[in-house]
């Protein structure tokens, strides 16, 4: 079963190629370093709740849509 | 605006309550001390994508029934 860390990375990458941004542009967005958002995305990163509202509000979607997404991702 | 750690530990501490646990069986379920769910319920906490999927886990809920809860609590 993949992680949850891992389907969260997978399920954030997903969400802002859609929105159209680059890694670095969503990073500079957010305020978080672009590799954050790299790690962020590979599934490394243990993101605390304050982040995740963080990572969603620049996605502009709701933590509970950025969370049916990520149970979406296959596990 | 209750700021999202304030939502989230009055959504857990509802989500618990009517799952019939009390805050330290509850925290003994999910492996975690009893003090920290305290600390989480009072919107003092800033848990992790693993802690919260642990709380959603040990609460029998998918993460995106959890913050359908969290976006229940006025903001």
């Amino acid at each position: 079963m993949a992680s949850l860390k891992a389907k969260f990375g997978r399920a954030v990458r997903k969400l802002r190629d859609e929105a159209g941004y680059s890694q670095e542009s969503f990073a500079d967005s957010i305020g978080v370093h672009r590799t954050y958002m790299g790690t962020l995305e590979r599934g490394k990163g243990n993101p605390t709740l304050e982040m995740i509202g963080k990572v969603a509000r620049g996605l502009r979607v709701s933590l509970s849509t950025l969370f049916e997404a990520v149970e979406r991702e296959p596990g």
